[in-house]
């Protein structure tokens, strides 16, 4: 007979089936026994009465690999809406040690249990809770691949070795490259500007890494980046395409993953079809007057503030997301654009969304002679260094206005779904204190 | 006006329109001057005869970027059947250096202008010759993720930064992590094997990094390999899926990417819905007799015997693509599966495709206590080593019979598009003596 899924056990309703998969529960209560089997689509409940059958179980454990053959019954109360009853039960793979951590239960995800979720992840992402979230997180990479797609963008692939650090700091990993120093990307910013003058529009989803020294709830040592970057585009174009974008993967989330988000009592996030737009000064001013708490002329958001002015727009502007632009120009990237109207300012912006920032962007600098000028006093780079003279060719040889941004897609899943710490929205994290698995 | 790309122009026939881009080309005849204007879609001619607006060029290069005003009119001979009259022309960013490599003609490929080729490919790219490659890259890319989406397989990401080289050997980058030592992936094999304990049917498409100390045409140090694993699967149904993974993604390709492939007089590969198959015994014995070259008895395949079975089967079998079966034990991986009708051969194949292996698969052994057995004999490892243990702890708690393989994304690329080298199919390659652009 060939093997169906759990989720058409139902639609054989009368008819005898063979299913495979983990068992995920068993509760055997002498006469009647229920067994749950797990395959990728999810649950199926399997009644069994014969002792001979049931007796195959003894001393076996959740992990369990079986094959049932039965009849299949509409069951409303069982998972799937169906059961099936009087099994052949065959065990392919028998697991006979305890599961370290619970496969039919959610598990605790809260902080001092991080730890031992990380440790037992190969084991506790069989659970359905923890399957979810990288159920979505698939389905929001999906759709933001669709969306950028539809706009144009042609997807590249960047390397991650490097001949140095480019956009500076110390949180850098390096490494031996026979003999010579490389170094691990923080981000694929030279490549996708130097793909804007090949393909205008273009997209990367690809890992970033951050020699991060601190373990935090917002920061790992590696995660996953959706680069974007937009030529012949202006900055109001650049917050369009973002609201747009954002708009869309969670529309299409919530169409198509509406199962994996009940698991979470995920809400649907409020948001306007363009995010409102406010400027670092409008937001300390804010919230200096409402906490007491004074920042007004700080160069940057405080953690806190970020939280409160999503807060703030969620109540009174109706949008979860929210941008935060006029950073001052002092504290800007050398490849950034100063505003040539306020000069004290780059044209940046950084997007927020339920408490975290999620995506940084700017306009580029994208006239030669400018740019250089900058790397020198901001970067104090040397145009002739591997890691910049590359990068200024694109320039040199003719760069249209253009600007892009980094979006963190495991923030975005985390924020999506509702999680506190942007590990659980990781398959394997990676952070100071571990490295495995 | 608002702007309108190169490939629209002629639906604007007889109207006025606005172009923007790069200069592509430019011949000025005196009193009638031809430009061609570059965008995301393409090239458009422009004609000139206003002195005055032809003088706003003088001294510009290729890549500068220009805005075009002007009438659309209808015109078979040029690019796109269209071209620009009487345009008013606006230098918007100006380019006074000439290119250093051709950006209108096709770009040497022959193997000593291959380093010239990788310096310059910031700007190389701007060619529509190179930029063809990696819009056939990325609806490769497209196609195989769309298919293996529709036989129901999730896309995870796996990190790249692990405790130790999971699959053994020298060819290892090593780095330093917090004052432990970390290596970068060699490949996703682990985490897609512990997938398939989680969602049964995994892929990602992931950057893999090899030290590898020789410069050849077919490697690289980092990157693109799709790796895909199936759960409760059979070597037949390996064969198939990726007998049907590359006949979609060929089959795709050839209808959306028809364009770019004729830039490259690239030929529609003969395939059958199923590859054949030939056991590695086989292969030695044709070509030995073939060639006189006697590899009979030999553990592997030499590139020349790759080469020449390619020929082979594209000849007698009817197919440029053919799976090649039965490798001995003796060479097998601690995770592959040995044939238990046949011990003395692994149940892994390799995929090869005009003269090279473009993927490698296997089954892989599932039961815990003979992997166990496995890894000591085969990989001297220890259990309890960071680099096996999380691994083995998806088989204590069930895994089913399960497959997989991984392909390389820039072979596949390279084979399908019809160039000689692995580096021409990436945007910036890598190798012991590149880590630049």
């Amino acid at each position: 007979m060939e093997r169906i899924l759990s989720s058409d056990v139902v639609k054989h309703a009368g008819k005898d089936v063979l299913v495979q998969g983990w068992l995920h529960k068993k509760r055997l209560l002498g006469g009647l026994n229920f067994l749950v089997i797990r395959d990728r689509a999810g649950l199926v409940q399997v009644v069994a009465e014969d002792e001979a059958e049931v007796e195959k179980l003894r001393g076996m454990q959740v992990g369990t690999v079986l094959t049932i053959e039965g009849q299949a019954f509409e069951e409303p109360r069982a998972p799937g809406g169906a059961e099936i009853r009087q099994p052949k039960i065959t065990v392919d793979v028998s697991v006979t040690d305890e599961s370290p951590i619970e496969i039919d239960k959610p598990l605790s995800h809260k902080p001092e249990n991080l730890d031992t979720l990380f440790e037992n992840r190969v084991i506790g992402l069989r659970n359905l809770q923890e399957q979810a979230i990288f159920k979505v997180q698939a389905a929001v990479e999906e759709a933001i691949r669709q969306y950028l797609f539809s706009q144009d963008f042609t997807e590249f692939n960047s390397p991650k070795l490097l001949p140095g650090a480019t956009e500076g700091g110390a949180e850098v990993f390096k490494l031996d490259y026979f003999g010579k120093q490389a170094t691990l990307a923080q981000s694929a910013q030279f490549y996708k500007q130097i793909m804007v003058g090949v393909f205008e529009r273009v997209f990367e989803v690809n890992p970033t890494y951050r020699a991060e020294p601190s373990a935090t709830t917002r920061h790992m040592t590696e995660f996953i980046t959706v680069d974007v970057e937009m030529g012949f585009a202006t900055f109001p174009e650049l917050l369009n395409l973002l609201s747009n974008l954002i708009n869309s993967a969670v529309a299409e989330v919530w169409k198509n993953s509406e199962n994996q988000l009940k698991l979470w009592d995920a809400k649907q996030p409020v948001l306007k079809s363009e995010f409102p737009v406010l400027t670092m000064a409008e937001i300390h001013e804010k919230y200096s007057k409402a906490t007491g708490t004074n920042t007004v002329g700080e160069k940057d958001l405080r953690p806190d503030e970020e939280r409160w002015i999503c807060d703030y727009a969620a109540k009174e502007l109706g949008s979860e997301a929210v941008f935060v632009t006029e950073w001052p120009a002092s504290e800007a990237k050398f490849y950034h654009k100063v505003d040539e109207q306020n000069p004290e300012f780059a044209e940046r912006f950084d997007l927020l969304f339920r408490g975290v920032e999620i995506a940084t962007g700017s306009m580029r600098e994208h006239r030669y002679d400018v740019l250089i000028d900058q790397l020198a006093k901001k970067a104090g780079g040397q145009p002739e260094d591997d890691g910049f003279r590359y990068f200024l060719m694109a320039f040199k040889y003719g760069m249209p206005p253009h600007g892009g941004f980094g979006m963190g897609l495991e923030r975005l899943v985390e924020k999506i779904i509702g999680l506190a710490n942007i590990k659980e929205a990781t398959l394997f994290p990676r952070d100071i204190n571990r490295l495995a698995p």
